[in-house]
């Protein structure tokens, strides 16, 4: 099981790295066949996905992970799922919003995500 | 689409009255290759996963379930990914805890649970 999680701790370290320094430079994790859900929409294929993270109406934002926890997916493919809890802040806020998102990672050349579902907790 | 998150809905609610009623009803939706991961403890098969799920510190437990969100999982087999973010109320508290849940669930003859990934989320 540790290198699934440490497989897990590596990809969302650098995923929220990206998100928060360029949120362009999140399109090679993504393949034409990625599906995200971001906070009830659905979005299929990098170039949609990329279009929607690029075009969130904030300037800055800054993830902090809380938990991430990983398991093997189904067998006959090496496929990861993750569950991430966080907190974020965007532009000038200073209060934080909880964050709950789920991703499935495939191998191919590397790990690309093909299931992203992304959801803010209210309180 | 609509079928997937038909599924998980269904799932969904059944899932959480059945824990809330009596855990041990929910032995049916696990199986020997079942993961659960629950704050922290890998559990792994239904037996493992109900002895830990009927040991939890309470009587009495009652979910409300805020959003639900499903995605196909990869080809080849008839999967779903969930992620569920809700809140929960255990015995006599008054203050309600949030929780995020991911699923992924497999069809044989009916959906069972494959993976399991639970966490409270803390602010």
């Amino acid at each position: 099981m540790s290198s699934i999680n440490e497989i897990a701790k590596q990809f969302v370290e650098y995923y929220y790295q990206a998100f928060d320094a360029d949120r362009r430079n999140l399109a090679p994790l993504y393949r034409p066949m990625s599906m995200m859900t971001w906070e009830n929409i659905s979005l299929k294929g990098a170039d949609a996905i990329i279009e929607k993270l690029t075009s969130l109406p904030f300037q800055r934002v800054a993830h902090k992970i809380t938990t991430i926890d990983a398991q093997q997916s189904l067998p006959g493919v090496n496929a990861i799922i993750i569950l991430v809890t966080g907190q974020l802040l965007v532009d000038e806020e200073t209060k934080p919003q909880q964050f709950s998102q789920t991703f499935q990672l495939v191998e191919d050349s590397g790990f690309f995500v093909y299931n992203d579902v992304f959801r803010l907790n209210y309180a």
